[in-house]
């Protein structure tokens, strides 16, 4: 069995798709997520591991994009906890240089504001890469896991530098077919509605008439039209649950366009 | 009068702060989203100007967070067309090293995988940012405005690359005090709701009983416990419209925490 995830090595989502999955098979880290996306639908690989959200910084919308044309299911999710730590060869008060990438600034602009506030910042493409980066210069640090100080052989110079203690990112595991109902399941689904009076109100109602709790919306360009949106909603229960059933046809005769993204446990 | 922007010189958001405010005024270059807020809140400037949103790359996450604890009030916005270009001084085969921006290479990514894919991303903080460090390096290209290519001595080597030919972006002016009514304005607002099945719904729900036109909704992690969301409400009207006046007083009754962000005209 292969399962690609969004790498280099030593990510958070590896760490991720190493908890969900264990050790005993192969990985296949990948450049970007349109990548791992692109490695599942080809059956190159069985399952493909991305970040779809973090409790401080927000949606990985880059994800929600590629959900939006890909035939591939949401199978299960991963929740990981998130510990950031500043990374470096020099002292706290040498570092001229700080490499990030944008989501884990993000989850320590605070701690980096308040510290570092007059270090330039450079933006990166993951926090491997800023580990990377920060080993190869002078007078530099980087903002990442633990396990990449171990492997870029950098000293932890903080640990825990996010603002929010309880900072955790959420996973996505992607297939090509879906989860059956395990019972404590919730189901992601997304839906474009007319530009009307209302009419993200009446999509919402469905969900309402069938008591069925929404745990989550969002809302993105839908990039077909300028200021057109797409919505993305998580609720509770399996898509097979009768009422969760119903109010998919219902949210149908509302909306111009509505697609079942998976249904998956609750619970990581 | 003094204006601060979110700089460097010659980003989009200068651009649009000069669309808005003409040339015979002093400009405060930024180096941050929280610096403009604080430039504004400190009297050190009149107004201020961020990005807010992209048409096709979805809200600018920064600047609705700081709009959570900020006192001012966005008083009016301009949308400005982004035409993004490819920058260098090579032939674009030779190009090895790409610099730009998350946002905007969001919304150039189509272009970019079709014909850079092998090409190294660095991720930047600004495109004029982007263009400074192509122009230093060879074999290396940029993201960003044509504005760009004089400042940094570098020669476009293709015109508009975004994804979309309608690529347009929003920006907020921020000032100290409310805009009063023009009879075509919108109202941004925020509010956070409990954890109960239907709560959104029922926030909704004084917008639709009063027929105000809600044009965007949007939710952001509250930063202050993990899953737990603050949402982002534009709506037609102004906030001293009888009507709106009213949604918010009933929006008060059933949500734990609202807060009206400014009342601007519609038109930019």
């Amino acid at each position: 069995m292969t399962v690609a995830y969004l790498g280099p090595e030593a990510t958070f989502t590896h760490q991720a798709a190493i908890r969900r999955f264990g050790s005993s098979l192969r990985y296949a880290s990948q450049r970007t997520i349109a990548d791992v996306f692109a490695e599942v639908s080809k059956d190159r690989a069985d399952y493909g591991v991305v970040p779809i959200e973090n409790s401080t910084e927000g949606v990985v919308t880059h994800t929600l994009d590629m959900l939006v044309d890909s035939d591939l299911k949401i199978v299960a999710q991963i929740v990981l906890r998130v510990q950031h730590c500043l990374l470096g060869n020099c002292r706290r008060l040498q570092i001229k240089k700080l490499f990030a990438h944008p989501q884990s600034l993000g989850q320590c602009r605070g701690w980096v504001q308040a510290n570092l506030p007059r270090v330039e910042i450079i933006e990166t493409s993951s926090n491997a890469r800023s580990a990377e980066l920060a080993a190869k210069e002078n007078e530099s640090a980087a903002i990442a896991g633990v396990l990449a100080a171990e492997k870029y052989g950098l000293r932890v110079l903080e640990h825990d530098i996010q603002d929010n203690a309880a900072n955790a990112t959420r996973f996505l595991v992607l297939g090509r077919q879906c989860s059956p109902a395990t019972g404590h399941d919730r189901t992601s689904l997304m839906f474009s509605i007319a530009d009307q009076v209302g009419a993200l109100y009446r999509a919402l109602a469905p969900f309402r008439r069938y008591r069925i709790n929404m745990t989550k919306i969002e809302s993105r360009p839908s990039k077909r039209k300028a200021w057109e949106y797409f919505f993305f909603v998580d609720c509770d229960g399996h898509m097979s649950d009768r009422k969760v059933a119903k109010a998919i046809t219902l949210l149908n005769e509302h909306c111009s366009y509505v697609k079942v993204l998976g249904s998956y446990p609750n619970a990581e």
